[in-house]
């Protein structure tokens, strides 16, 4: 075993601290937020951030950086308070991934890469036509984290657009295989899944089993 | 394509609802966190919202339940300010996951479920000896998040430890599949990845590319 430690972390150039970083929170959750300003005009990015707030409501969150780094987004939710959350499949990563690129405000990533804008239930957010699992949200809070500049953006669950065959009928489970769900590791490396065992609810006097 | 509003998830059963919306987020990081209380007393708990906060200076943020739900975990880490995360791997999922059983808080999960706390560089907090990849912080800051009761909370990274070979020496990249590392879905769901690409810093006039 190694120990690295901070100090030897600061004296790392810039590109390769952001990589050990990245990596050591594990393989994310990477989906694509789908925005449009008051006028219509869309906006779409990348996101390896989001987290479960709760689910009774259904709130979720996504980390935004500090404004100058990454504006557009969470500017159409201030002033909208729609967005999505689609999630990315196989054959979308290198548009999903170029979404990350600095576009200015009057170029839409949906044009710039090639995905498909889609809306749906009235909503002036768009989806990506091309995820196969997504869902829209109403802004909730937006949290500033003053550590670093950067904000807890928290949402509600509005609904949900997925394909058949995705949902569990015996308890709600999503076979996220079925979706082409990725996980992403660091900031640019893009993973396929494969399922160990789903492990029943723990008790405290009962050893935990596999679900058949 | 299927939608599923709001008003039909809120009809749902608790059980049915909470796998539905924890599997809502996609693939997600799923990590043990090591604390101890200020007598020593060992506390291990698993975790299924750790996110990126920032690479300089290197934060790592949590979601902690609330108080009621996850009651030893948040307190040590108040009474204490240090604690460790650990990355899984497939040898120990059984025990990781039954570290989510209401455990009282003077049974020590570690001897529930059967982990070996491992003590490092002069920090209280345990680590997981069989985690092959496993990082110390200290406390920044705890946010509260008024909206269901829940708390962000944010450590610094103090220093890693991980076995030889997972680093990438070229840019930092953790090969996270050389540490074992697993993801998760849901409440329950553990799964194995597999690499198809990482992908070439994306600027706006030039197509990413594979990283060879």
């Amino acid at each position: 075993m190694e120990i690295i430690t901070s100090t030897t972390i600061d004296t790392w150039d810039r590109f390769f601290r952001a990589n050990f970083i990245n990596s050591l929170t594990g393989f994310k959750s990477v989906n694509l937020i789908g925005t449009a300003d008051a006028s219509g005009k869309t906006n779409l990015g990348i996101f390896s951030s989001i987290v479960h707030i709760g689910s009774n409501p259904p709130f979720i969150g996504f980390i935004n950086r500090p404004v100058e780094a990454t504006p557009h987004t969470i500017a159409n939710i201030r002033e909208t308070k729609f967005y999505t959350i689609n999630h990315i499949n196989a054959t979308i990563i290198e548009q999903a991934h170029q979404t990350s690129a600095k576009y200015p405000a009057e170029i839409s990533e949906f044009d710039a890469v090639g995905l498909t804008p889609q809306f749906s239930n009235g909503i002036n957010a768009p989806f990506v036509k091309e995820s196969k699992l997504k869902y829209a949200l109403e802004l909730e809070e937006i949290i500033p984290i003053k550590l670093n500049n950067t904000f807890l953006v928290i949402g509600r669950i509005l609904f949900v657009v997925l394909e058949d065959g995705i949902t569990s009928s015996r308890d709600g489970y999503l076979h996220l295989d079925k979706a082409g769900t990725l996980c992403s590791n660091g900031m640019d490396g893009y993973y396929n899944t494969e399922l160990i065992d789903r492990l029943t609810y723990a008790k405290p006097d009962k050893k935990t089993e596999k679900i058949k």
